[in-house]
């Protein structure tokens, strides 16, 4: 591993969409220099993006328009999970052609899959790429420590792991303890505990799209040493909209697309279904924290 | 409904693959003829066609296929659930469009998915099609009988259900009893309860694509009246290959395509990844039944 | 319902244990009495009582040490569900000997149990007893407002809902809109929500027993209209606690004790197993919000 | 160890109740006899026993009947575990001091629970005990192989392990390749996959109660080599009341006590709550293949 890893803040970009629930191209190039002229270390399309709400022609699309007006600036991460360990090969491979700097991947996890699947799964991506791959944790298909080091171990270019599943301070310790020497651990889960995650060993973390200037602020003030101020940073900033996304199922989606719709950067807050739209009491609840942080 | 509902025997197919991963088109079309010239009363591409594993322009491949060698015989349903309702929305059309006679869809699984989420997603698939859908109860995402009625009443389309999650006897005689004026009922599991749903309300079932001629017999002996034959039939040649598809997770991909291979029907028995092989000591099981039932 | 449905905040007491893990009546006589001199409503034997682990003498030792020291102050709530109906029946009525007010029973989550069953279970307890009862709703054992509404159609003395799984808004929204008007609800998790729950119609919460002045002072304070207040309160007194109690699975229980042995409350932080430790950090984390709050 | 492992034969006891729901003694002596008599070589009062609905007075009971009627014919094997690691270890103690021959004990399933937990909960019940212990691997808290070996390892008395989680081949087949040195491997799941179990190096398996004679003939059969009648006799006599058994959720306890009351074995075929009583089907589905079987 000639070059150093990649480490900070990789916000996931949301996908914006039109009145007509097609990809507004406009308002992503909007977000993407959001980002990164907040100082952002890289960027990603994963989960939080609706990744698996888009057609192949579409995340194709969207990994061509985030390479293109990312410009080399930071890297970029794109998800590439799937299904089958067919497919998951083939987004990974059209992901790199198209630019790509890194690749996500999370386990299959339609069914129960042995494990002995899941180790093929991720060494047959592994092995038509010349890219890093991040492990995805997540809590449909969690990733135990031991797994992810066999994982890494079999794996040439799975370098990273994402700990996504909750409780994650927990899950980063674990990780940390017993392959820590083997893969560079990011954080996840929206960032609800990101300093607890920096202390226990991850190197970075990927929250929403919506804050990039406070948690790159966190993550420097932590750098620095000022925990204090870190922390006072997060709780006063980040934390707030971090309860509310999590106060009903899929409640983030919309929580993050309002704000930024509100923050003038991107055109609508429409989100993909299924998704049920944010009843009026979360709406004012959003309004209030939204007031409060950004007018 | 002007029509009469389907029912019967409907197979799931196997998507037959060669050596190298690519379907199969001429195993599929023999795979095809012999359901049909077996007496089947229908046939399904779905999560037992691994079609979760294959591309958007392979699973339009394999929809042309079907239709264009089944050419009116038989009617033809297509799996097209999806993670995003507007992926299901697109599939459901394409496959209308390319001829399919009646959909599947399982409501979406990723992640927790509120009730009002679910009604919508079917609701919008259900509005841009003029053909019946099926709602598929899978175990990773089971469809109580409350919501399948819900799910009828709203969606105009929606004319079936699917029972497939364990106990289906169970899920059949609640499905029918809260459901079964709003809904026509098939069960599913590869066929493992079929007598036994067929007591409690199921008009069909959707069994792999191995035994048809097996399949139609227990459906006309039961038909006929004649239970005792049927369950004769059914527990000396069906039951043995259930058992055996259920003694490892993803045992049937591989269980259902070497007896296919074996039968000379199609040409490899290759299952795409993630997917463990058969143990050694499972294969000469399975080899046992084989050589009991077919030689 | 003659008399006027319990509402507040009802602390559940956690059970002190000595340093050979026998019970603490010394402790938890105290402890009883810093709850009730801080003004709180209610007071419960619950799951965060550990009352898993406790053996049945032990059950009943606790109820009788906790009713004779409230003496009548406020009502005493004691949870009595159980994997069997005959033995929540058992535990209901000896509860309701030994002076408890009101029962808390969470439905049997033993292996998949069929409605008809639970439904049945909840009407054997609520038949033999003569005080009010609590459905449990946990991520364990989850209890949709729909089933929780059929419960108390059936059962007489099932008048309350104690919201439990998370997102807990989301629940309590719910319960509140299909099953107000049959049961009164109390939200749970801890308080987590408390604010939130209560604009969505819950009449109380069950929260840990180490914050009752901080949890009624919001409580009066939303009561009276203040919500600034009330969050300020909250957000910077017990959403710290709540945070590092939610960080590893079963940290809660080592927070809280410790935080009452270090309030010279009760004696010992012991937790009976299975229980892991809080590792060193967690211990730091949770000694410097210590810190802050009380020192 | 000096002794020779237990192997074998050792079904569960069915706990057999009186139209009261008490326990009925005598049936409980005389369905001992009944399996002692078949020739079994082990006995055990488990889950099957609806062991998690008894009272702590009469888990003691039971395990005082069973052992004075064995007699030390055969060995005796009880259900020991429990929510907390206290009570797990009373409960073994006690066991112990009543007579019990070996323990069982399922991992606390009770939320999320720790692997150090998981770890010394079996370490706290080994060190107080001088018999051997069972792990017991549930669909409620599986037990994967990896764990099983560290358990064994670390805890002296944990000498078998039973494989009760589905697909039960493949998790035997996997804790014979991992840990087939520390643990004699025991098949479950009520024997549906006995010989293929023995196969991959089960050697016993806890069934039901109810064919005593049949699963000691299959054994036999096995044992001496001729596994086509080991199979005839498994498919034509034991198969179809597994079939039964799992076909609604809970249907296994109700089946086995009616077997065993229309074969005058025990009194009545009460189940305690929470259970919903077979349907009219079912029923007369059960009653066709006991008429079968034994007129």
């Amino acid at each position: 591993m000639a070059e150093s890893p990649m480490r900070g803040v990789f916000p996931i970009l949301v996908t914006p969409f039109d009145n007509s629930s097609r990809i507004d191209e406009e308002s992503l190039r909007k977000l993407i220099d959001f980002n990164v002229d907040s100082g952002v270390h890289g960027l990603g399309v994963a989960l939080g993006s609706e990744v698996f709400k888009l057609s192949e022609a579409e995340r194709v699309k969207v990994t061509r328009i985030v390479v293109d007006q990312v410009n080399g600036r930071v890297p970029v991460v794109i998800n590439t999970g799937a299904a089958g360990t067919d497919l998951a090969v083939e987004y990974s491979v059209t992901a790199e052609e198209n630019g790509a700097n890194a690749l996500m991947v999370m386990p299959p996890s339609f069914g129960p899959v042995p494990i002995a699947a899941v180790l093929e799964y991720f060494k047959s991506v592994s092995d038509v790429v010349d890219i890093p791959i991040f492990i995805q944790d997540t809590d449909a298909s969690p990733v135990p420590a031991a797994l992810a080091r066999r994982i890494a171990e079999e794996s040439e270019n799975v370098r990273y792991i994402k700990v996504e599943s909750l409780p994650t301070p927990a899950k980063v310790a674990a990780a940390s303890a017993e392959a820590g020497d083997a893969l560079t651990i990011f954080g996840g889960a929206g960032g609800s505990y990101f300093i607890e995650e920096m202390r226990r060993g991850s190197q970075g973390t990927m929250p929403f799209c919506t804050q990039p200037e406070e948690f790159v602020q966190v993550w420097d003030l932590f750098r620095s040493g000022d925990e204090n101020r870190a922390r006072s940073v997060f709780e006063s900033r980040i934390l707030p909209l971090n309860r509310i996304s999590a106060q009903s199922p899929g409640a983030h989606y919309h929580v993050h697309k309002e704000i930024l719709r509100q923050r003038g950067i991107i055109g609508t807050a429409v989100v993909r279904g299924p998704a049920a739209p944010l009843d009026d009491l979360t709406r004012q609840e959003l309004q209030r924290i939204i007031d409060e942080l950004y007018s």
